[in-house]
């Protein structure tokens, strides 16, 4: 039998909050920043650009000397200097002075346009110039895209390029980052073997092994990977080692209520079981407790019950603990299916939705995983509704939505 | 001046695709394979699940024995034995008996149904049910899910969790995959320096050394970075030397037209120059060219210009050679917005837009990492249109579908 009572989700959700572990954080080099969670507000040290600034490769002049200048009526400027990229000049223009400039080169004193070089044309220090500019045309101005001590990102964000590129240009080599959980996973089932061509009867390819260890590194979790038997000195062992080296400790298999259902029992010995058996399908047998203080998620050995355990109660907890919200939108569509369901049981049921309809379903059962390829989406039957029916509008939430984003 | 007259994006794209690489692939573990790219077809080995299992610890029975059965009108049936996860029975099942059996277990000859343990009491061999069951009830049976021969995956899959988890069930340990390419980044200016909280008059942080390797990153390259000074015998050197060693080189800045930009000239040098030149805004100097036929591409300093180029260019190139098509769809919506532009180029300024309208833009210019962060999507507005007003209908493409996917 289940050690506790079936739970509901919202109440499981709660003892596992009750139990989230201390955010931790790292300082690292922004070179490794690639998809971390930021563990501080960022405020940029500079001004960006950090002085007006040549968009153009041209020459940098006073606009109203150039008014009503063209290809028929060109006007004369003398150059008295050139300005490369990573150079700076301390002379100033004058009226019909010009400096040469580079993209990306501070403007001079005096100046406040810069003509393209395509318009112009050069012999020695004369510029025979083309075309007119406007005041400001072509420069980019100090602080234009950021100004120094501007706050531009938040703590909690997950660091894509963009947003790695921008905290350098602030000034930071290094930044306070949410570590990465390091979590082990323990698969466990005498009937699991290694993907291969043939298979002895009875025995199961493992591939919860594959397919949680992903999940894990998919939301940002560090994943270490180990098989354990249906035996529970041999469980008790691996859990207690487990429990000093990882943050969190997953496990697969054992956890329904059959002879070699071990996991539970084990995990009862040598710590405390808060969580056996919620009210949801497919993953009703679904526990969670504590070894030493390490929280032990102990999933399905069925792989889409696992998968469905993972999304409602691990997701929350990994993004969380990393400093990362976790709260996909739940939409509304309108079923194009009749999916019975019984009562007092949440269902989540992995089906196909567009813009607007949920237009099939994968698969009534558990043991699933093609559900999760060619499924998009959840379709949510709430404990207290007795199915659905065609017509219905239905609550879904999108595997994508899921994810870090 | 530029090598080329500017091009159209259209002929830049045509000849980048000329000079596109052979795909080539490797085979490897799939522990190795998230987000790798599949190069082959996928077909089962296995019926999935092999044989008709249990999907409930209980009782595997004749179905028509339990019609009728509940609390308040037991009927009894004999255990003849009992299988748990990874075992099987010989035995037959008759009239009036059943086997115990594991979530999992396989189904015994004779059994048609399976009961679930908590609507049972069992004394001795003796068990008591307190419920009927419906044929096929609680059994996944063989083949359900993927049948043996089925093609389940296709060459071009981009192996997130499920597809790794579904082809560890077909029975594969090692996979063919497209190899991720070999990418040499260089970055060139005199006035790039390292991220600090203090830099001197005219020097610019290097941003495009973290934003552009993290681009490519994002999308599956393995990218190697190297610093150059604006020196053509330096870029040369480095150039060439890349070009033994990586299937793609890039460089950034040196691509306009004053002094310091000698990375044009350098590859002109060593090899050809096919593109220099386009008619885009932001991003008109963009360069591609070949080294001892090596592709080299050539960004703007500008990190702008160069995110835009990278879109544009490069992201198509290295999505395709890894065997994945790169298509992200052009979308309709309501501009809010009115934008200048001028004829003979196309404008890709970066806005915010949502599910109907384009919201604004995020500056004009170029130079402007801050756009990327804030902004979701590109709108592109055509070498024929001299902008576009409030109410236009306009073509927007949304960064997150560029990335892959």
């Amino acid at each position: 039998m289940f050690l506790s009572k079936l739970i509901s989700i919202k109440n499981a959700l709660k003892i596992i909050e009750n139990n989230e572990k201390i955010e931790e954080y790292e300082t690292i080099h922004i070179k490794d920043a690639y998809l971390r969670v930021l563990g501080e507000d960022i405020y940029s040290h500079h001004n960006s650009p950090p002085f007006n600034k040549s968009m153009m490769d041209g020459y940098a002049l006073i606009s109203k000397n150039t008014f009503g200048a063209s290809v028929n009526s060109p006007k004369n400027i003398t150059i008295i200097d050139e300005i490369g990229a990573g150079e700076f000049s301390e002379k100033e223009i004058h009226n019909f002075e010009g400096i040469k400039i580079s993209t990306g080169a501070p403007i001079p004193k005096g100046a406040d346009g810069v003509l393209m070089e395509e318009f112009t044309k050069l012999k020695g220090n004369d510029l025979e110039i083309h075309s007119q500019i406007t005041p400001t045309e072509n420069i980019s101005s100090k602080g234009e895209d950021i100004k120094k001590g501007d706050k531009i990102l938040n703590e909690g964000t997950v660091l894509k390029p963009a947003e790695i590129g921008l905290i350098s240009s602030a000034g930071y080599d290094k930044i306070k980052v949410h570590k990465k959980p390091k979590i082990k996973l323990i698969t466990t089932g005498n009937e699991l073997v290694e993907p291969s061509k043939t298979i002895e009867k009875a025995h199961i390819i493992n591939s919860n092994k594959y397919l949680i260890s992903n999940m894990i590194k998919s939301i940002g979790g560090i994943v270490n990977i180990e098989y354990c038997e249906d035996d529970i000195e041999k469980v008790k062992t691996s859990i207690l080692k487990a429990s000093d080296e990882y943050d969190i400790i997953l496990t697969t298999g054992g956890t329904a209520i059959s002879k070699g259902d071990v996991v539970i029992d084990a995990v009862n010995l040598i710590g405390e079981v808060l969580i056996h058996g919620v009210a949801i399908r497919p993953g009703k047998p679904f526990g969670f407790g504590k070894v030493k203080n390490t929280p032990v998620f102990m999933l399905s050995g069925n792989p889409s019950a696992a998968i469905t355990q993972f999304d409602i109660f691990i997701r929350k907890y990994i993004f969380e603990i990393q400093g990362l919200k976790y709260d996909p939108p739940v939409l509304k569509r309108v079923s194009k299916l009749k999916i019975p369901s019984n009562l007092g049981r949440t269902d989540y049921v992995k089906v196909s939705s567009d813009d607007k309809h949920v237009n099939y379903f994968l698969n009534k059962g558990s043991g699933i995983i093609q559900s999760m390829v060619k499924g998009n989406s959840y379709l949510i039957i709430d404990e207290n509704e007795e199915g659905i029916n065609k017509g219905d509008i239905v609550n879904i939430i999108f595997f994508k939505t899921m994810e870090l984003n």
